[in-house]
């Protein structure tokens, strides 16, 4: 059965657009997709998007996104796994093109959190959340991630400022990203000093809200990408070559662990068996960091730290430039955006820039082999992707 | 690459539940299929909804019902193609176990629309249409059909008693089906007095307000698939032997010709062509009938009757027993019920059924081949399926 491949990729900036409507921000990002693709046309669209339902009115969502790039008729369907919608997006169609229905396909993610009024926005996000053992009862999606921000506190001992320093870096990446929402260094002092949103999480500690679409081209043979990359004069081939999917409970209560991302643990070895690699083999990740807990809790569930040694490890200065594997280059949800539906899109996009040594930010150290993690809920859904450079 | 089957099916009778959630009604299909497919394990899960999260407040929705189902930690996503989520559902699920990313596929669909007041059932079905251009103006649902109703009847001649047989028959057939929301025979007077929704479509023109859900087990590979069919001494096998999607502009100003559904032409040729074989060889059909135009346009589309024919057809008796094909003796969207993203799975239940020749209602006649046609939105999206028995 052929291997899938990347063969281009495509972003909008990430940030509050009131003159843009999803619809454009996604023709916009599948047009710089398709553009990067050489102008190879999509034969399906898999979409990825949580909240279009209730902040835009909008179902029918992948048909109007084909209709209005100029796909009209193409096979189109949204997928929906809350903030890991692009990810499942991304796996559906990697089954679309690895199974031969279609020959080409465009995955992408798009979120228009600023269509509404905040208040609603908050709402919508914490649709995520078991709308009857926890929503019903005023649970927020901040709240819940700050209840695991609290007890991972509690057990290892750490502070606030020990956590600070996730934010302080991904900022510092997002400095250099041109596709970043927030697009500048902060200070220790400003992050610990930033209004609360739910104790113990503060505002530095937080993705921002925000919309963006992102859109990546795959296709199934290398014969194929190769040619793609001919034409283009490109050298370097991006490989799928593991892809991992798990789920977990959706109320807390009932997880065991609430300080492990079981979801995560088993989307990323499933990943690296496909793969065939173990986690040190992997040069540079993106990992979702919806809040500095998130990202910790993700480089342990991926094998790269031990539990409860993630944020120490962090500030000593470890998964930087020249460790392995360097870690969020783009500047994380946190800094370069969190647009929920097409997060693991962008994640996606980035880790292939880097492998191609195209990236407009921060730079990787030329990695071989990369990977993404996005994450749905508090870990509800996880998933994971292993690229690999094949030149 | 190995061919698929269908290997159980299971749903749940389609009604007004207001002592059932959607959780509890998905985990009644997903038991039926998974026990009629001899207690085979299901390694994924992809649902098929519409409005979880407009009318249940529910994202995350398939790691959910994966969860109360007893299948925690399955990959698992929601797939949305408005009423045709669950042919949607239907082609994601096909592709993940063709691929080879899984062995077994639960593919299902689920919905609850008597969770909420009617009038927000009716926006929320409403959001099928294009926000900008449609929803914001107005119109509902049922307006956009009854205005294609309308010029399909100017076009070629009709009477709204012309068209009233489709009900009719639709009511004869569901009173024989043990699942169907609707399982009454009515009469032609009734239909034609009862009381108007959106002219010319009265009350009993359109398909009522349901819940429901279905569940269908797929796997890759007739060995398999025999193996299952050994230990429980069934003889049929029936496999999936073309499967085609379209789409087409979600707003209708700008869809070339109203009374055509290009989207159900396309699909239906791809899925005819994959399965090897043309119209005329299928024995039995499900048509999606979520107004009787729906239904009429349904058969002109999928080749079985020509531009502006098929009530003329159908008043004469065609589509009924021991023509070919034979029509929607589910009772169809209309007298089945049609809860929306479900309907797909439910129309893939009951052609397998027919085919195997346990379908505990109104029996076709000993089907070779059968087909399924779901919609979503006004022809926006047509997935059409290509069954075969396999014996």
């Amino acid at each position: 059965m052929g291997r899938v491949f990347v063969v281009g990729v495509g972003m909008t900036k990430v940030g509050r657009f009131f003159d843009k409507s999803a619809r454009e921000l996604f023709a916009e990002a599948l047009f710089n997709a398709v553009n990067d693709a050489g102008g190879l046309k999509p034969q399906a669209l898999v979409v990825g998007n949580m909240t279009s339902s209730v902040l835009m009115e909008q179902d029918s969502l992948a048909a109007l996104l084909a209709d209005y790039s100029g796909l009209r008729g193409i096979p189109a369907f949204k997928v929906e796994a809350a903030c890991g919608s692009g990810g499942a997006a991304l796996y559906a169609g990697f089954s679309l093109v690895k199974s031969g229905l279609v020959d080409v396909v465009a995955v992408g993610g798009v979120e228009k959190l600023t269509e509404n009024v905040t208040a609603m926005t908050t709402k919508a996000l914490a649709q995520a959340a078991d709308a009857e053992y926890e929503l019903f009862y005023g649970a927020s999606f901040a709240g819940l991630n700050a209840m695991i921000a609290r007890l991972y506190m509690d057990t290892y001992g750490y502070t606030r400022e020990d956590l600070a320093y996730w934010p302080l870096r991904m900022h510092e990446y997002a400095s250099y990203n041109p596709y970043a929402q927030l697009p500048r260094k902060t200070t220790l002092e400003t992050i610990l000093n930033s209004s609360v949103i739910a104790d113990p999480l503060h505002l530095y500690d937080c993705a921002p809200i925000g919309d963006g679409a992102a859109v990546a081209i795959l296709v199934r043979g290398e014969e194929k990408a190769r040619e793609i990359n001919r034409a283009l004069g490109r050298e370097v081939l991006v490989e799928i070559a593991g892809i991992g999917y798990a789920t977990d409970s959706v109320d807390l209560g009932s997880r065991r662990d609430l300080l492990k991302m079981e979801s995560s643990i088993i989307a990323s070895r499933k990943a690296y068996k496909m793969a065939g690699i173990a986690e040190k083999s992997i040069d540079y990740v993106e990992v979702h960091d919806a809040f500095h807990i998130t990202g910790y809790l993700a480089l342990e569930a991926m094998g790269f730290a031990g539990e409860g040694e993630a944020p120490k490890l962090w500030k000593e200065g470890r998964f930087a430039k020249g460790d392995r594997p360097e870690v969020n280059f783009s500047g994380g949800l946190k800094a370069r955006g969190h647009p929920v539906g097409a997060t693991g899109i962008y994640q996606l996009a980035e880790a292939v820039m880097q492998i191609r040594g195209d990236f407009p930010g921060y730079k990787a150290s030329s990695p071989e082999v990369a990977a993404t993690h996005n994450v749905g809920g508090v870990a509800t859904f996880s998933i994971v992707s292993v690229l690999r450079r094949a030149t």
